[in-house]
């Protein structure tokens, strides 16, 4: 009789091994040999058992198609959890219907085979759970279970705004408001400007302004607006801000009374589009540096606004290519050849026919990378006269004697008050950011419940959010999303009943906040973009138009790399002030040594303690991000001391210092952020929204420890155990909040027509 | 007599004080108070001095402008760098003309002004420093330096291609290709296609075909031909890659002769567009999981195309929307109800007349993010018949009885043997996207050597490319894009020497050289954007379209989480054959602890050694990766033995594992990259080369080291000490290399033409 695996129970023991070297694709010829090898020295098969197997191992003579499927039918139907080795379940097979191996056969023969299969490479736990039925893995059984009210948190999130907010969606999901943007570049401006016409209209352009101007005098609805349009479409916003903020801002905020009434109320009612000139092609972020000059006239008591030379063109000005009628120019004021420093003045660039006025020439800045539904242009003045009135003269006029009087007498302090009053941008600008990372992670978290892809073997696929990958690629911005709402809101608020002394720090903090938010929306929309794979690469799921329009947030309202240096540069001075500098290498070592103190010496047991409660506990994260500020921004001093000590120039020590600087500021805002996350925690009274807040707030305040971790080890103040602890824990919130990530992201309650249509609740998973 | 600064010099001590709280704006009026306090108990002055000193500090009532620019001027004259504070400074000026202030005096008065300074936060270095001179900055004199011979670099890049890369240049700078990329979909894919004629017609499309269908049987020849195309459009790369990659060597590689002689001469001259039909909606990255059928019909022969249902259409490709006339179908094969598993087919979908078939329905995928050259589709089959012939039947066959044939019986190995013949995509995409990487680093850095900035005080403004955080923003991704050429020419060698025993090697390379490389690309035109400012912006610069085209890199020929996995699974199998599982703990145990102990044990010194030979010590380097790659995948497995024998199923375990596998791979690939620059670097035997490169591959490998200096300060690998002073050591290196940067892209030798317009060397500064 012939010898088969149908007749000789003995060769099933290898079956499992022969049917993975067919079935598996990494084996190779060189890896058939060593089975092969095996086989010759194996002295518990005759020889022609050994002739058959070996038959059933050659490279070149495959079983044909049917009889590996009979070789699986087999394994599936012996196969089982107990084998933890195709060994094991070779033997399981062998002994299926009699006993053939027993204990003593198992020690003789089993670990030899157990050795080929590590040599084969075969011996990973896939290999024998492969023939199990997996339908009931954790990962397969995990989903969306959502354990809190969506509209408490909405209404939370919107913190005390919801009737504009309403009102304000009730536009954009309109008819007119339809999402569909046209390639066409002037299609889009004209549409863009409609937009924003309607939103005049409906009172919202002026809501800024005083009541006497056609406003209502509220900055923060302002504000309000801004975010909750930034659910539709980003041209729009900006050509809103351009035209509400930055124009009309500017006449309010450096103007007076002769202007408000003079133009206000049109500004409003976008009855005149202006523009805000103050960039120059060769002074973007050196701002103080620009070369138009504005020269008085004394005779008729009139100014001349002049370019100079090519470069110092005003450039990438919004409203400018198309539609702006006036201008906020800012230029440096001439008198008698004297520099007064940069002044603003009003300056009419087009008429009522958009016909380009007599001296002005204007270019298109062309296509963009985004926002090209906002015309944005380069601006020419050539030796243009306007009247003394247009001189925008809250900060500084021209007395009837001709002469410069100002109650700031330095440019340098006169020219940072007026930017100061203009810190609007920076706390408009990150909020809209936030509100289109909040657009991509609905669009890629609802997409990402819905898509499967890949699963245990036989069993069925799997929602991509299942996967611990994507959870951590995606939760933590969500956790990013809801704290920095709350950071945000507090940077308003602080804003709106600023006092005057507070001025510095708020346009630290809002300087801080624009570069920390928008940089988080550029990450939080990339990984969005990638979460959602070909489909977020289409145009109908908007990911690429948030982000591409975003994208230049990093670089208006002054770049983000330009604005960290410009915080952390407030923050050692505050900290200066504190303990000053001269005597900075004694009052410094006695503050970080009793902050070590109190982690290594007193307390040697935190920095490896990794129970879950400490890592969950709001006192160390606190403790941690505050140790971190402060160290930071201790060392910085200490070390700036320590460069110009060693006869560097200020300015190249500055030079040194500015990726330390920019740690300053992170350290800073992350800190600030938290506990504005916290302090919201502790007021909701509801227990299911504390208690999902928390887990976020939680993953929030790891997820920065854990990217900032290379420093705390660096420190002392963690030992490698803690750190490990907290990514595992990471991991873990990670796969909790994924069941509350689908109605975390509906309590944004964004539009329907503002997400991408894979987040649509109409179309099933595609 | 009236009591001012001119009559009595005693009170300039305060002047510099006083010059600064006007000028500064930090200053708030609380800070006015400070020093108007120490005014009144200064035993120093006379009352009358007081009542002066007072009227000069009133926050109300400011000195005019001139008075303070008086007070600059008297400041300026006197000022020099021996003065550490404004009151060292005062007391320079009050002693100018005669003495005032002796060391008794000064130990008496000094310390409280001091105080003061202090308590205004006043006391900084930029403090007094902003007083001198200082245009000879070491920041401001910085400059391009240029130390080896470009052209001798750009052959080393070269690679012994020149010839072809010479010819495929000379076509992309000529008129027909000039980069005026239309916002019309529609025509800019017409432009593309003509684009791709004129290449075919200069026999670049045929390249890697053999030389008997019209071909030079040169892979690497096409590999070449994208990547020298890739600093041109990305759509017409991708154009080019699908119909003469994808479609032609779909059926070079998965046909037989009969396909070659009937389509490759055609398919290479563009007479036959065609497509590459893999992917469908609800099938991305488990390809193997298409649903779409191909019924065997053994009465006439045929083949039957379908859908089944409505999200298995084939989805995102390229070529579909409206120019393909065939396609290269992947589809499961059915002979009597039986599934046999994946296999292609070539399906006819238009006539020559570009008409859609019968039984084909074809969506357009609509605008994207980029590569809206590209006509990616959407395509449907209903029962489309096709002749027995149109199989593709290299890898299997349906033989005379109907019956299948193939000579790999399993149907997974099999699918998995097909794509691994199509592995040049994966070679093709990553050398493309680094060579997008070059033309946004070549743009970014020659406009940072030009672009100026700020710049000490009184001082010219500075290239921001003498910034350091500017440096550090770019000079690492320069460094990578070195690395990278020679790691992406060492897959490509290994590609193109393989022997079939390496196929599973060297396609996880291929596969995680992709995810490696378009990550990176991602990351550094990410970063030469936002270095680019508003001008980075601009589509005239291109990296707007650089980053759309390439963002999906990282998603197409497979999503790059996906296939890291894919990579860390292959070293995992090979981890596992080299050392088992089953005696994990102790096999794992023993290399761990070797390992560790010839660096912190045997050798406790070096985990501290901060010496600048040891930094930069090739051996060094190799050892820290190696030492990485190593425990990642020592300890991934021994983790998910753990996992395993906690119970866990092995698709949860392997969900859990996700995050550690991406170490496998980073840190293998970091390895390999890193020991292929070295490689070069000792072949070189040109020394100004040899020199600027081993700039370079300190810069790549302390980087990747400092990437993760968390992983290794956990490990205990190296002490915080070491960390640091690499840190430091990266931004040295930065800023030397900043002076060869210019020409170490000018070696790229990237057309002019395809630069960004602000690279071109015959703009100025703008």
């Amino acid at each position: 009789m012939e010898i088969n695996f149908d007749n000789n129970n003995k060769l099933l023991i290898l079956l499992p091994i022969i049917y993975n070297i067919w079935e598996d694709n990494i084996l190779t010829e060189k890896e058939f040999t060593a089975i092969s090898n095996y086989i010759k020295g194996a002295k518990w098969l005759t020889e022609d058992e050994k002739v058959f197997i070996a038959s059933k191992i050659k490279f070149s003579d495959p079983p044909t198609r049917s009889e590996l499927n009979n070789w699986l039918n087999k394994i599936n139907s012996v196969a089982s959890n107990s084998a933890n080795t195709l060994t094991e379940l070779g033997i399981l097979m062998a002994n299926n219907d009699r006993v053939i191996f027993t204990g003593d056969d198992i020690q003789k023969i089993a670990p030899d085979i157990v050795k080929l299969e590590i040599s084969l490479g075969i011996s990973g736990p896939e290999a024998t759970q492969r023939f199990l039925n997996n339908q009931n893995s954790i990962t397969n059984t995990h989903n969306t279970n959502q354990s809190f009210n969506v509209g408490l948190m909405t209404s939370l999130l919107n913190n005390g705004q919801d009737d504009l907010i309403n009102k304000v969606k009730l536009i954009i999901k309109s008819a007119d408001f339809e999402l569909n943007i046209p390639t066409d570049t002037a299609e889009f401006r004209e549409k863009v400007l409609q937009w924003c016409k309607i939103l005049s209209e409906n009172g919202l352009g002026s809501y800024a302004y005083p009541k006497e101007y056609g406003g209502k005098g509220d900055i923060n609805g302002y504000f309000t607006i801004m975010e909750t349009l930034s659910y539709h479409d980003l041209s729009l916003v900006i050509k809103f801000g351009v035209q509400f903020g930055l124009w009309g801002m500017s006449v309010l905020s450096l103007g007076t009374e002769k202007h408000y009434s003079k133009y206000l109320n049109d500004i409003g009612l976008l009855n005149i589009p202006g523009c805000f000139a103050m960039t120059e092609t060769h002074h973007g972020s050196n701002v103080k540096g620009i070369k138009t000059t504005a020269t008085y006239n004394h005779i008729n008591r009139s100014f001349t606004i002049h370019t100079p030379e090519k470069y110092d063109r005003k450039e990438y000005i919004g409203n400018a290519a198309n539609h702006g009628e006036m201008a906020t120019v800012f230029a440096k004021l001439i008198i008698d050849d004297k520099d007064y420093g940069v002044n603003a003045f009003i300056v009419p660039i087009r008429n009522k026919a958009k016909q380009t006025l007599p001296g002005i020439a204007i270019e298109d800045c062309g296509h963009k990378m985004g926002l090209n539904g906002v015309d944005n242009g380069i601006i020419y003045f050539d030796n243009v006269e306007i009247p003394y009135d247009n001189m925008l003269d809250k900060f500084a006029s021209v007395n009837t004697n001709g002469e410069f009087e100002s109650r700031i007498p330095s440019d340098n302090r006169r020219f940072f008050t007026m930017l100061g009053t203009l810190v609007g941008g920076r706390i408009g600008i990150p909020r809209s950011a936030l509100s289109a990372a909040k657009v991509g992670l609905a669009t890629a978290i609802k997409y990402g419940d819905k898509r499967r892809q890949f699963g245990p073997e036989n069993g069925a696929e799997v929602p991509v959010l299942n996967y611990r990958m994507h959870q951590q690629r995606l939760m933590p911005y969500l956790a990013n999303s809801y704290a920095l709402t709350f950071g945000l809101q507090y940077l308003t608020n602080r804003f709106i009943n600023r006092k005057e002394e507070e001025m510095q720090e708020i346009e630290a903090l809002a300087a801080g906040l624009k570069a920390y938010a928008t940089w988080n929306t550029r990450d939080t929309l990339q990984e969005c973009r990638e979460a959602c794979g070909g489909k977020g690469y289409l145009s109908e799921n908007r990911i690429d138009d948030l982000k591409n329009d975003t994208e230049i947030y990093t670089t208006f309202e002054g770049d983000n790399t330009v604005l960290m240096q410009l915080t952390a540069k407030n923050r050692l001075s505050e900290f200066r002030k504190q303990f000053g500098e001269m005597s900075v290498s004694t009052i410094f070592s006695y503050v970080v040594e009793q902050a070590k103190t109190s982690i290594t010496e007193k307390n040697p047991f935190a920095i490896r303690n990794t129970d879950e409660s400490h890592l969950k506990d709001a006192e160390f994260h606190l403790h941690a991000f505050q140790y971190r500020e402060k160290e930071v921004v201790a060392s910085a001093a200490k070390r700036f001391k320590r460069l110009i000590d060693s006869g560097l120039d200020a300015f190249d020590a500055a030079n040194i210092m500015h990726p330390h600087m920019l740690q300053i500021t992170y350290s800073y805002l992350d800190r600030v952020v938290l506990e504005q996350f916290k302090l919201k925690i502790d007021a909701e009274k509801d227990v299911a929204l504390k208690e999902v807040l928390t887990r976020l707030y939680n993953l929030f305040a790891l997820n920065k420890i854990d990217e900032n971790k290379a420093w705390y080890l660096e420190q002392g103040y963690m030992d490698g155990i803690k750190t490990k602890a907290i990514r595992k824990l990471i991991s873990q919130l990670c796969w909790e909040i994924r069941q509350d990530a689908v109605p975390l992201v509906q309590a944004f309650d964004i539009p329907e027509s503002c997400l991408g249509k894979i987040a649509s609740s109409k179309i099933e998973e595609a």
